[in-house]
């Protein structure tokens, strides 16, 4: 059986994983949302976002408190403040997914994302809900590995990201301004939404192995053998 | 006189002093950048971002020994959690004005926003280095008044952020589409850029308070007499 003390650290864990399953959650329906024009949607993630600024703030005062109370050292203390930074950038996450949501209201009932642009768009929010299931998984499996396939994962977002300037900026582009400004937002969303997810996985990598996710060598270069 | 502890703690809030003051400067520079397409500039507020970022490192890692050599509680122990938060603000804040000095680089020999809204731009970029000083000031003054402040300015922000909007979305809009993204993204990087300049002061309010800064009145409707 665990103590008091080590239940109330694996508590602020979970409320890490729920708040990114929330997040990814979002993301996804935010998407659909955008896709689909669908202001039902949109609504119900933006209204949700209560829900994860509250887990936010119940996390914060309970790591606080914790902090205040135990007085961890060494590697508990690390756990502690590092979620604190984790459920910022979760949080902040949320907003994003809002933000998105947010476009498809805006909008509605037209979609703010051009036809040919759908399938890169949905492209974009697969792999953000993706990349935010990976960063839950990392916080529960503290699987490094793992960790350092959200870099990857990261590459092909700023790939998705880049197709989509390269749309915008083509002489072509027959959608006009309004479109384009919607557009631009929404990349940048998904864009900082990825960097998000990177950035709470790298967390974990830091706790487990002292070293910043940039000074490990990455999956492509097995350090071990097969 | 003050004993080490206190002084580890005046330093930490040295730092975050330090950090504010650099990144309004940044801010201030990368506008010029933009506005005058001046490369040199836009370069050194890029290079200078490290300057920004190895004094948040640092200054976490003073607060983390701190924590685990001094276990603060009460006070002393949200004002080091609250910087870390804070230095977390002014970093992000710092990437900011790098974003907007890359894309005077990106442009260069021209500017990336047209004649017509350099008034505008000149503006929130003024706005944007007035609000990082107000917080670099609410920081050492802990003055509340001051803090709430930030508030009314950063109404402002957002009513320049509309401007700029607003010549997007006008018909009359002849600066093509690469332009539109130009400014779209340009606006959303000083509008950022306000809101962290902002939550540093609110930071600062729920520090001194115990409240958030939502829930106090704002300085047009005094509290107490005159």
């Amino acid at each position: 059986m665990r103590d008091a003390y080590h239940e109330e650290l694996d508590s602020i864990g979970d409320s890490l994983v729920e708040m990114a399953r929330l997040v990814g959650s979002a993301i996804g329906r935010a998407t659909t949302a955008i896709l689909d024009a669908d202001l039902n949607l949109a609504e119900s993630v933006i209204a949700g976002d209560q829900k994860i600024d509250d887990l936010q703030h119940d996390l914060e005062a309970r790591a606080i408190a914790l902090l205040a109370r135990q007085q961890p050292v060494a590697t508990d203390l690390r756990i502690v403040v590092t979620s604190l930074r984790m459920s910022a950038d979760l949080e902040r996450s949320g907003d994003l997914a809002k933000h998105v949501a947010k476009q498809a209201r805006l909008r509605f009932p037209d979609s703010p994302v051009p036809r040919d642009l759908h399938a890169t768009l949905l492209e974009m929010g697969q792999l953000a809900q993706r990349l935010m299931a990976k960063a839950a998984e990392v916080i529960i499996t503290k699987d490094v590995d793992l960790a350092l396939q959200l870099e990857t994962d990261d590459d092909e977002m700023d790939l998705l990201h880049r197709t989509l300037f390269q749309h915008l900026m083509d002489d072509r582009w027959k959608h006009g301004v309004e479109t384009a400004v919607d557009v631009t937002l929404l990349g940048r969303y998904y864009e900082r939404f990825a960097d998000h997810a990177v950035s709470v996985a790298n967390r974990v990598v830091y706790l487990v192995t002292g070293e910043h996710a940039d000074d490990i060598q990455t999956p492509g270069v097995p350090v071990e053998g097969v």
